[in-house]
């Protein structure tokens, strides 16, 4: 169902016109007649057509859709909430599931540091970067290949699990032999051709919120995911660009709530990008768990002051150890686990 | 202190018409010549002179200021919290204060119904609108005086202490008779006249974060009261405007934890206006208090059905009960009392 | 005419508790079923009630406005073009009229000078602030009154009309006594007690676009006005906030012919202001033309080096005259006179 | 060159340690002792390294860079107009370039008819996608290869180069084999996997500016096919998200001028995906060519009302025409060729 709202000047002509092409689509039409417009309802399943196909008629002022886009991701579609499960963690359950780890991949004695400092304050999953998205061609862009092996020795030794990045389609193959769950990153939330060939395996895609992307279109990204066969999505607040210049990003923690009451899917949220300001790492967490959301992602470096990349907004292993603390206060506070 | 970037090719003429200039300002230059560039530190008290004084000289890049240009509201101006007293109450302290009432005051009944209901769930301050700041002119304006008197039977009744928005300069002493806080809006918050005129008088002001304005301005504003005199200023975050559409507007909550860090006044969180929608007012209420606020403004109306404004974002009783013992919960998880 | 959205499982009952809703408000429902959801026409006009009165039922999801909220603001109200006369000018009509001058009036000598060079150079209108809003209580805040009269002492030596801000209600009357048009500034565009009082006299406004609003805001300002009498309303597009960082703001050029077509006011373009770039203000203001503006709102200083405000983004008088050179030519392409 | 800023009350101690780093980079420590704060000038080429490495040490209130991150693609490193060749056609030069034809290939007859329609009013490229992304899954994603072969068809008939949009890494050896300019859309600007692979090509490369990026990041884009030894980089502003409503995007034609004093790379107006909206497609057309870009990118279909995407935004023929010679007459006025 969609409505095609008439200009008031509109003839019988152009309504009969904008009538006559609802039918030739297949849809029914319905029209009703206010003291100032016409408007014309779209009866049917409008996600098949583009709205524009009716906006480009003469006479048509504006054209409302009133489906959501995505199905497969909506609450509608599934009233229970999904569980992603890796190695026997579920996301979306109960438990509050914290995801740390270094920002990039540096060395096998940085990596494994990292891993058993999280481990012990009681992340269940490790975060490293193997292939790195830089905005400057002169950063550090990662170690590829030789970084995944880092984080496999430290999956083995510590027996977490290993959430990284992938970059391109062609790269899905190769990463999915060494992570436990796939990140499709905010500058790649668009990037279709990636968001197929996850879809198209079965490992969890964590996949975070583009910058500037409004919650719709994550959802979208999502039904990307969703309708290549990929059901394990896990989405991820990690902070809108505003006019806001004290912080990197503005923090959305209202998504949460929200993607919750539109979708199945479970939702986390990284403060450590949004904020990028190690001091508003722990507030913002707090603020997150307290707002609804079913886990954290959190940038955790053994020594920050010597990380290659976003050593600002890393904490250390006491911070981090700091963190869980106060996060857990708030857990059960609002009934989870932790 | 502030910084002179001068252009690549700038030439030493050019470089000595900003030495001169800021010696002429009763600044003292110092040069610092980088491989590519040349830049001039300007030492002094900035807040003095505008940085366009010496953007406009030629050959010079840009100017960058190094201090902040609020002073009194700074942290490093007075490093210990702020407490405003409000008839005993004191908001900046341990105690999360919650104020609360309807959109606008539209009858005596309505706002009694609400004092009682609120106070009873454990509000400690009534708000409700008297003057109503409105986008269209064919909206409901409020009751004015007559509101105003409304207000005070219902402090009479109940002992809650009051908080109303004032809307322009002519008003501030008529509505300080009645108020015990009085309330500059998001869409005054820039309104300078309005600023001189509440800082002018005694009573506590209630500063709100205009929806597209930056930290740093809302921190200049609270500038304008304090250094008209009056340094009980409390600061509330409102949400602020985005490219997201779900949301009316964005809630900015790390706002608050940095607001805490740069100033020493309170802050306090309208997740009612922030979210413009019912359903998200009680997990982002929790959010703010986990993230470090001092104190919520909601919205709450004896029967949001029949509300003359923004009836779908107000809580009836129940709801606002609700939402109070949830918030507690938040509010002990993170050592504050309630 | 406004549509009501039920939710998926929106019960029977939940469907006529609406209508209900809308028969007891004096509206005819439209009930129109779709495949997956029920949409409800409210027929009437829709400008009498706030979309909320339905939204905050149960089982709604949500409410569509069809009417745009201002009426004679619309160029569906009056489709022909307003001009508004100013001591024989007509803004809106087929010449592009400039106003121009210093930021704020400091001086005698200074106010006389730049009003000289502008009306050489071919300006028809003197700007210059008496009171001047600023976001820093440090900053020049101009001469008030005094700066009126060197206004007006301007005026009387050079035939030139006068624009000149009011920052509040109480100064109304004043400022148009010295006044050719009283300007409204972008932090005052929702200064909804200064719209009205500047709607109870009769002459011309110059409403500028505020920084954070929505044309749609900007037309419901001008509502304000025009609902008060004052007909003689110019809207002034002055660069809107993003995230962009290299200049102040974004000038929004495609507010004017969309305004155009919404609207019949005359619009005006600060291209000053916008950019806050001395550099970028000829290229802007060529463009606004190019874009169908019908006039310029442009900041000169006969010595930009020495301004109390807003000198670097102030053009000098061979600036100015070169500006309008290039101006005229783009005037002239779109078959405007200049 | 970069700037450390220290917080008021860092001690000796702490101001020690940031000199010390920067010795150990290899840089030159230079200090400089304010009324308030101390500031300390790292002296050397800050790209090398991370801002971050010193926001990181106690003491640290904020980094400053001084220097643009980018290089090549500065005017700084080359000061002439970059002229990019296109089988004979210079863009960048005095002619204005104008890239006209459908969103998306769809047959043919379709591009055919396009590319005769836009070559007669004085087009010089056909654009149209044979790769299409598209927000939702499901929508219409282009003919891929077929669609290559049809744009090369159409080059045979008429002549006219094409540019066509690459949306992986692995796809830009097939799709250089088709077209004369490859392009990189809005959602794919940080696609940097993406930029490396066109960079080792040596065809030219539009580069569309992401609607969620600032100038600075466009830049850096563009350095990332630089740097990797392709110098025919054109750039492309399309429009950036903000909160106004009524327009898709915001058309930011200040951009065009900056990136003009910025850097020596041409710059092109996409103003149909920038507006989504036909009727404002020639009024911001000529406010580009007014501002100073260098061409056009127009959506032109044969019958926009059967379009399979974007019909609204798409002119007809007779449209294209119309906006052709209305472009010519502000070229001409701009002292352009056309």
């Amino acid at each position: 169902m969609m409505i095609v709202v008439m200009q008031a000047k509109a003839t019988a002509k152009q309504i009969g016109e904008v009538i006559r092409k609802i039918e030739e689509l297949g849809f029914k039409p319905h029209l009703s007649k206010g003291e100032e417009k016409t408007i014309i309802g779209v009866v049917g399943n409008e996600r098949k057509i583009e709205p524009t196909v009716f906006t480009v008629l003469s006479g048509v002022e504006a054209v409302i859709p009133i489906l959501k886009p995505y199905k497969l991701a909506s609450r509608e579609f599934k009233s229970e909430d999904t569980l992603v499960s890796v190695n026997g963690i579920k996301i979306g359950a109960a438990e509050i599931i914290v995801m740390a780890g270094p920002c990039a991949v540096e060395s096998k004695e940085q990596v494994l540091k990292a891993a058993q400092a999280v481990k012990k304050s009681g992340a269940k999953i490790l975060r490293g970067g193997a292939f790195k998205p830089r905005t400057s061609p002169y950063s550090f862009q990662g170690l590829g290949q030789k970084g995944l092996e880092i984080l496999k020795a430290a999956k083995e030794k510590t027996g977490l699990s290993i959430v990284t990045e992938v970059l391109e389609p062609a790269d899905v193959n190769l990463v999915s032999q060494y992570a436990d769950i796939l990140q499709i990153g905010a500058r790649n939330m668009q990037n279709f051709a990636l968001l197929e060939e996850v879809g198209k395996i079965n490992k969890p895609v964590l996949l975070k919120r583009g910058m500037m992307s409004t919650v719709e279109e994550l959802l979208l990204s999502a039904e990307y995911v969703l309708s290549n066969g990929n059901y394990n999505v896990i989405l991820c607040e990690r902070g809108i660009r505003t006019f806001e210049k004290y912080t990197r990003n503005t923090l959305d923690i209202s998504a949460v709530a929200l993607i919750k009451r539109l979708s199945h899917l479970p939702v986390i949220v990284d403060p450590s990008h949004a904020t990028g300001d190690r001091n508003l790492i722990k507030p913002m967490s707090k603020a997150a768990i307290a707002g609804g959301a079913d886990g954290l992602l959190i940038e955790v470096h053994p020594c920050p002051e010597e990380a290659l990349c976003d050593g600002y907004q890393s904490l250390n292993p006491e911070g981090f150890e700091d963190l869980m603390q106060e996060v857990r206060k708030i857990a059960l506070a609002v009934g989870r686990k932790m």
